[in-house]
């Protein structure tokens, strides 16, 4: 008789992002004049840059010559000409040096996110911001580290650790020892950001307590202020406790391309249960290479063309088209008097409802009254409540023409 | 303190394809001038049809646009386009009906037969075919639901079903009750074949065990004889017992590529520990969605390509330039005295060894005094010592010449 894992009858009812594509639905269905403007789910509008797509359109051209074409991504971690450019412009020019070992091109940052609990044991006690990206707190529940959901929708056994304007959307360090910490800075969906300082903080605190950070640094690209870290490996030591998680989606437009990259250092150890110690390097390459087979050969030819000059340029103009973007939003919001934190360094703009107004009762507010769609703050943990997350991703007009709509409610 | 997941610790050191990499390189090193022909990994060799490489480069035109841009697939599970010619071309054309909510794109057979075992609970009982693809056993070594090997490589816990020549490399049915049962057909390694007659056993077997058959049917494209069922769906009642695996690896060159789907019946069930059922398919489009991010637009055009007209016409004629291969392979090894199965409706061809010689024995002799490479059974299992791989995915002109350095031996 088979059985399920029943640890997926635990997970809550809606994936957030379902929801609110229901809620869109319905109410598109009773108004289909109306124009709504999607500030929602963070998918980036603008096409991919001209290096990306010719750099595609020569891989596509290998791939139908006898000579040129490429079968198997025979290492499965990606090919040595986007590791290489990956080592060389995100890296070294931050001055962290990397082996070729140590980057593992994948098909989505998500999808490492994701996965890469599935190397530590069951009992490991593991530590989220909160608000939180739900794909770090519902594969661990899928996977067996948590209890059932509270009433409020927090898992028994995770260590949920808030972040408000109180304490600057930076939380404290653990009082009690966890073993695994997901860290995302720029983070979703506060667009806070951590410095250099803060960061060692965290070093520091997996270090003496031999825990291992779980570093999302899918929006580093939208950093602008040159003062601050773009990689934890900027911090001393932290290629002893931290695994990095970088993407091509926000930065260059991938999200319907999918390639992103992790690194784990070759000196990031785990333990076992008879004291000793193992590499956590060879233990993800054991799974990377089963359970995974590689990147199209044109995805990754079209990553490694973000790297080219003329590449960097086409796609730091998209960025800064949507920090612009960021900006108009900010300046907006605040103007009508509400609490703006976040799109500065990140694509995202987080807002403090107004009258202490619940953040699905502003979601809904919003759809109806300005045909506007953000995120509720609450669909990323309870210490959202009262936010609202609005994402720079978008044409300019429309984000003009949303905040005028706001700007009358 | 951080834990290690130590179920990955059980793992038999080499993974088959690095351990053949390692030899064939040594080998290489000392014979810099040896012309060495590959017919091991099973990897095409074939450049894409000119039909997907347009439909690509349309693709990469669109992404490079604002109007045609495409993000995020919103589902997450393919885009209606593929979703819809998958169904009309590889099942309705087999009476087999299916809803496009039962059908799940991805990025690789590889990953769904890996990921799919994620969703049952780790006290299911698995049977495997010995030979087996590894991925079926060192998935379910990883999840934990296996002990260690013994010092034949065979996992405590598993049941392992041998195909051999005496059982014309057809398991029987399990004698003791299990729940997931994995099976591929065409075989790889084998190259063996299921009749619908067979099939119809295990589907039955399945109702009475209330077991459920994971069908890994990634080579569905070779089979040549027109009486062989091509998917498990075709025997009635299937649909509420079995999964079925798809990939266009093979079938259309997509090995660098990466697409592949994966049919969830929505009448297939599980069981709860509390005596009650659940449907699989919301808990696997659960799991698909949180870990996993949707296919490449490009990739997913690429692939619906394969189903038009011109398109079918040129994978045809790559698929029967490799079955030409097949068929040399096993004329030329029959002269010569070898015991030949497969070959005929799948790519490989499983040879028996002469005089008794080990598989890994013949692997080097036929690397060293042939520079060929093949893939030694015993890589595959137990019940596979004693035999040998050849694939039929070469060029026409490196596969005669590796038959007559083969039967110079």
């Amino acid at each position: 008789m088979t059985k399920i894992n029943e640890n997926f009858l635990k997970l809550q009812a809606g994936y957030l992002f379902p929801e609110i594509g229901r809620r869109v639905r319905a109410f598109a269905g009773e108004n289909p004049k109306a124009d709504i403007i999607k500030l929602g789910i963070g998918d980036v509008t603008e096409p991919l840059a001209p290096a990306v797509t010719e750099a595609m359109h020569e891989a596509v051209d290998e791939m139908s010559k006898t000579k040129t074409f490429r079968g198997y991504d025979d290492s499965g971690r990606g090919y040595d000409f986007l590791i290489e450019a990956i080592i060389e412009n995100d890296f070294k020019t931050r001055s962290v040096e990397l082996d070729s070992s140590e980057v593992f091109v994948s098909d989505g940052s998500k999808c490492d996110c994701g996965n890469f609990q599935e190397i530590f044991g069951l009992d490991n006690v593991v530590a989220v911001m909160d608000p939180v990206y739900p794909v770090y707190v519902d594969t661990n529940v899928m996977a067996g580290r948590t209890g059932g959901a509270d009433d409020k929708g927090r898992y028994g056994g995770l260590v949920y650790m808030p972040c408000t304007a109180e304490n600057n959307f930076v939380p404290e360090l653990p009082a009690e020892s966890v073993d695994l910490i997901y860290l995302c800075y720029p983070n979703n969906p506060t667009g806070a950001i951590a410095t250099k300082e803060e960061l060692k903080g965290w070093v520091d605190y997996a270090k003496d307590n031999k825990a291992i950070i779980l570093f999302d640094a899918a929006y580093e690209a939208f950093i602008s202020d040159s003062a601050l870290p773009h990689s934890i490996y900027e911090v001393d030591g932290a290629n002893e406790v931290a695994v990095e998680f970088r993407s091509f989606s926000k930065t260059a437009g991938f999200t319907g391309v999918r390639c992103a990259y992790t690194i784990v250092p070759k000196e990031l150890e785990a333990h076992k249960s008879d004291g000793g110690t193992v590499e956590v390097n060879p233990i993800w390459n054991r799974r990377h290479c089963t359970k995974f087979n590689g990147v199209s050969f044109i995805t990754q030819k079209g990553a490694a063309a973000v790297y080219l000059p003329k590449g960097k340029k086409q796609v730091q103009k998209t960025i800064e088209l949507y920090m612009a973007n960021a900006a108009k939003i900010r300046r907006s919001l605040t103007k009508s008097g509400y609490d703006v934190y976040g799109g500065v360094n990140a694509p995202y703009v987080w807002l403090k409802t107004q009258n202490g107004m619940d953040s699905w009762e502003f979601f809904d507010l919003l759809l109806q009254k300005a045909n506007v769609v953000g995120t509720p703050g609450a669909g990323f943990g309870i210490a959202g409540e009262g936010y609202f997350r609005l994402s720079a991703f978008n044409k300019p007009e429309n984000v003009e023409e949303a905040m005028l709509r706001l700007a009358k409610i």
